[in-house]
């Protein structure tokens, strides 16, 4: 077989002094943190399209990405020598997971058979590389926003035609997914949007998309697929309004349709920040609905509105982000998707690997920081405290239920002079500082 | 009694080509659009904060408003004379309805017991003048935001005495909303969200918030109180993150507590486009969901990302939210609420009158128009036609749920070459252009 | 000659009642206002790009646009014929104007000199057409964005082959400029700006951006091009932060490299939104400064962070952009191009043509009512007064610089009673609502 | 002298791993670094606003904060508290400047006479606990903004009068500054803007404030006032657009007016942010241009469109900023100004010592951080080799303006097949976190 990225070699753990900028500073797959080993806290996964596909076009340019796979000439050698590299890329990342959309690893063909037959074959490569390589299908997806066939939705397109395609694109890449041991499915509705409600009818989109989703639910009953299916909220673009705006929205459709014993969420910390809110925010929304399914790892920049989707490298984002996750008890079956991209000019295949080891590097001390909060339990015993009127006397009659408007209103007349304590925000947010800087 | 406003009397409509900018130019209270008078499609409600007790502060800046009771000593008498104003404001406007928090008509006292004294004086007064004027509560709410006790939150404090007097508050100003037969009573979390996910346990303060709910959901049966429930998002300020942020987020949280049944909401378009939707947007959510209560009717300014509650005076926001609710037989018993304040630079007394009849106007307008477009139909014809593929074949079959993935998928096989058409949103554009400038 | 658009014939006025959707409604080419027709008011431009070579790609799906030479087969066939297509569109429209970027028109070669040549097999056919139709060049302009070498910018790269490269193509578009007798010439800078500080050295490149112009300025000078330079602002994307961020800080940068009475303006309404501003503050500024050179006509959604180059609808905008550009005696030898594009769901031919319909009656409304506005004077009338105490006394010393802090104190400690008026913001934009919509 | 924080010792340097919340964890007054002790490196100031007047009221709620000098009954009484008081906190938490409004320190008076000397009784007794507590005054300014006088500007206000009394107010504040010794002299426009063009002469206004900073220059130079003059700049908040946009608008104002060699720029981290930059990108552009004059330390909330003028305890920012003041030779005579309030649930007095800690600890960590960057040189090293290509051949040649576009051209069509080399963001991320996480 082929190597591609011949100047790299397996990326290992040097510690934080080390010089070598193809070395792991703060990920150290196998050391062991509160009984588990960080490969497993962390579940780190590929994201086939941004590391093998993509060519760093943007609105304004060309693509620019030089990539050792780019003198192969037809659409099947090209799909093929991507699978390889992105084999040997994981490899030497030591990354377990990986993910994909349908149309990021074979090509369409002339007609929706050819098309099927064309990923057939390549899913066939890929379950052999995964058994050679010791690799697992974090999750898989069916793209259906490129394509011009989708330009007004998919599930939620006003053309028959176009539902249909898009039942029978998913059929498939569910079954793709089963028979590569995909431990979750994504919903992405890249085109689940509107531009204009002057030509939309919002309502009628929205019950044909729970349709979509229900026909998933029994098909995947019906074939025996066993992984978990995902949601991934955004609030705009490609549309203007994408109906899966942010986790509180994809929550409250799932009830209205009832299908949320179905469906857990995928989070994606650029799309949390384009809703207004913060990676952690979403992520504990989620967990508070028991609804946490998976992450997708990057960020955006605050000062721009559009998905940039970098590689995240801010300590600050990963260490929240962790804090849920471990008060979660963990992620599994879902993990931490890269759905990031490197910048434009970072176009050499090197920065391919200084990108990830970035993003790595930044939630494995995530995890560090955000495991010796927790332990130690700043943070925690102080928003315990906060709370503890709640566990006696007419506090704990509120919760317990035991009280309604007249029992409080006699309290409250006998209760006039009220002594709230200090939030101490800044008090907090120096102890995580603090943490962060300290730990070793 | 006395009169207030004596430089301007009652606002009449003299049409649009009148040079009088104290008169109406389309908003004719009487006329009759689509068998029913302006009034009863519009239902206009005078704010009684911004416009009798607001000032003109800012957080850079001292009150700038004059105002006719400014030389009122004590607060009780303050109180007073502003009701009284209030009245003649309504009467000289024409304006049918009005909604207030508790604290807008009565002062604190030392203690809740005095305060609810001061309240039942005032509401004694109001109850009066009602009749006299013959004008009607649209709605009142509780102010569980101002006080330094609500720092933390009200429903979703940390501190249980502070729920408590929260209940008690509520309860009084549901009383109050039966006594004056106010038609909706709203919910307003002012104080209900976090500054910092580092202090706040969201799971349980959202479980409280909902605890609240439902005693004032048991209350009001228990008194016979049949005032519509509103819940009023807005996604940020003064909280960094309001916990009822946009409609799709309170419709949630309304399903996962099963209080959906009791509630509507109660749409503000400034808070529409903090949340990053429009107007109409949220609007039409709502009523695809059977919850569009009510509306306050103002604008924000696009390029600032706070509150700025202008007077409405953009006719294209007026005619899509008009569009919106004639689409929905109406908003009764919601009316239209002018949440909106005039700028600190207008400060003398006839400007109160002046943004009135702007926003009044502005909405009477919309009104004409939309109504227009909806009786000419030229959007509901296109949309449609938009989606008519549903209604036969396989498109039919898809909505009555006779087919699942694999009818789908032999049906695409089958139909690979799919052809769209346009959504020519520009052209609709421009047809709303024509509709809006040729409106006579 | 081939005819590309055969469903559409030449675009008239037939006014705003007539129900075809392709004519004019408000724009009629040779009705004169104010002592000159429309025509020359509004200097209509086609933009090349987004009219003859988009596709309707975006950052998630592949071209959908649908175009009558899709089927030319190579690269300077389809040149051709677009070319072709392009003097057919704007015959039917009656634009008089248009603009390019240099490989819009023709592709790139192997080298920089078959590049060259390209360009010129290309240039002269497009001289003999703007004669047979009678067309002129508003602008044109040098693409150093689009192609991989200017990956790290064209004028601020950090490559002095790309530098050299940019001052070539620069200068050849300059020449093509004089050939084709454009009216302006435009720097935009796509690529002008940087991603991070980290590896950025920012004074080095604006420095080196200001040497680029100073050239452009020679050279102009030296071959005798008499067309008006022109920078154009915009604040990001595709990069981070894009050196020309808004009119203001063009206009500092002009002054520190003493390059201010060379260059004018070229203001596109989506960057002044996206750069926080308002279309006519950007406009009003320019013109304070003797700076307003041309204007791009489009429009962003608010509620989108990035350059959706809609076609402009928004009479509210045209209004007040026209209002600016009549106070400043017309636009010439500037005028309003169309930087939009279609929406990608408007795909066919035929929506190009109502989306110009759209954007031009959208501006020959704003022309029509700002005209009227000025005319009647309510707005300026307001103005005037409101700065009046500046006209005499204590004001008129201050303006015309014979007092000092000495004197204005003596005045201030004898003058501590103040007076202001009300700014009646809600009464102006009333009265703006009633001409907009009373305008016939 | 009355003692005010009776529960809060001189707060030491005890290190990272103290477990004293109030103790300084990585600020270490006089420990030198790079020659220097921290305390003139960072030069750090109280501002006397949010520390001694500030009560913690929002646009939604009454004021919070407990204060030990609430119980002060007059305002002269309250002022003289609030002095003592300030002294006391400037030295328990070591630091050596503050900074005041004219407002802050002395209440307004019956007339600006009464003003007057209400202030001059209060700078005498600053004047003796200056020197009794050595302390320094970094900068003062007029309060020009929150007096209902200002409503429509100070210097850009419509009325004659409210620009002669500024001009006094100005004129005094300078005497002030030059009684105790200020370093600086801050201008923040708070109320120059506009709220609606329809209303505004920008022109005239941005004249006039031209006018009002000439006469400044003029007396200073008059009187002998040798403290640097600042220009503070904000994109909006209170009015809609503020003059004073970012440090780019303000450079430009000067060099239009002439008036740049009087003027530098205080740069506040969360103006900043509201204009669409980052605080580096602020600063290094001042530095470019040779107007860095001082900094405001605070931080905005990326998800809120307001001032939300956190503590700063983001060690990203803070070192970032620290990085570019080193490339400057340091901020003397300005200096490290805590624009910062504690937030509106932080209401007890030991929550502004807890939040200064955390914020100068903030600052001290970024400048060690800085430090150690700079001395070792990755960033830089890097840079530097990226425009190598400037120091040779043809870019030598067009740095030194040896050459123009014939040349250029020449030697571009000679060099067609242009390489570049990686950026390398995401590697250079990576080094920031090493050198963040790793300084000890």
């Amino acid at each position: 077989m082929k190597e591609y990225f011949t100047n790299v070699s397996k990326i290992n753990y040097e510690g934080p002094n080390s010089k070598n900028a193809y070395s792991f500073k703060y990920y150290n797959p196998d050391e062991v943190i509160g009984g588990k080993p960080m490969r497993e806290h962390l579940r780190f996964a590929m994201s086939y399209w941004h590391t093998l596909t993509a060519n760093g076009t943007d609105p304004f340019g060309a693509g620019t990405m030089l990539r050792p796979w780019d003198n192969e000439n037809d659409s099947m050698s090209l799909a093929k020598a991507r699978m390889e590299a992105a084999f040997e890329f994981m490899d030497k990342l030591q990354i377990d997971y990986f993910c994909f959309h349908d149309r990021d690893i074979a090509p369409e063909g002339k007609d929706l058979a050819e098309t099927n037959k064309n990923l057939d074959e390549i899913v066939a490569m890929c379950k052999d590389l995964m058994e050679k390589y010791n690799k697992k299908l974090l999750w898989d997806t069916a793209n259906l926003f490129n394509n011009p066939r989708f330009v007004h939705g998919a599930g939620t397109t006003c053309n028959a035609d176009v539902f249909a395609y898009s039942a029978a694109q998913l059929k498939k890449a569910i079954e793709v997914g089963k028979e590569l041991g995909a431990e979750n499915y994504v919903f992405w509705g890249g085109r689940e949007g509107y531009e204009t409600l002057l030509n939309t009818d919002m309502g009628f989109e929205l019950d044909n998309f729970a349709r979509l989703l229900k026909m998933a639910v029994d098909y995947a009953k019906e074939i025996g697929f066993k992984g978990q299916f995902l949601i991934e909220p955004k609030p705009k673009e490609p549309t203007k309004h994408q109906y899966d705006f942010d986790v509180a929205t994809v929550l409250g459709f799932l009830r209205k349709y009832k299908l949320d014993k179905y469906f857990k969420i995928n989070i994606e910390a650029n799309h949390a920040t384009l809703a207004g809110h913060t990676y952690e925010h979403e992520i504990c929304l989620a967990r508070n609905n028991n609804a946490l399914g998976s992450l997708d790892a990057n960020q955006g920049d605050p000062a721009l509105g559009w998905d940039t989707d970098q590689f995240p490298t801010n300590i600050y984002n990963s260490t929240f982000a962790m804090y849920e996750v471990l008060k979660n008890g963990g992620i599994a079956p879902g993990g931490l998707n890269f759905d990031a991209k490197v910048r434009r000019p970072s176009f050499e295949p090197e920065d391919l690997f200084l990108a990830y080891i970035a993003g790595m590097d930044t939630f494995a001390k995530g995890l560090r920081i955000a495991y010796k909060l927790l332990k130690d339990g700043p943070i925690e015993d102080f928003v315990k405290e906060r709370y503890s009127s709640f566990n006696t006397g007419i506090g704990k009659e509120i919760v317990e239920g035991k009280v309604g408007f007249k029992e409080l209103e006699k309290y409250a007349l006998e209760n006039s002079n009220i002594k709230n304590k200090s939030g101490r925000q800044e008090m907090l947010e120096s102890i995580v500082n603090q943490y962060m800087l300290e730990d070793k």
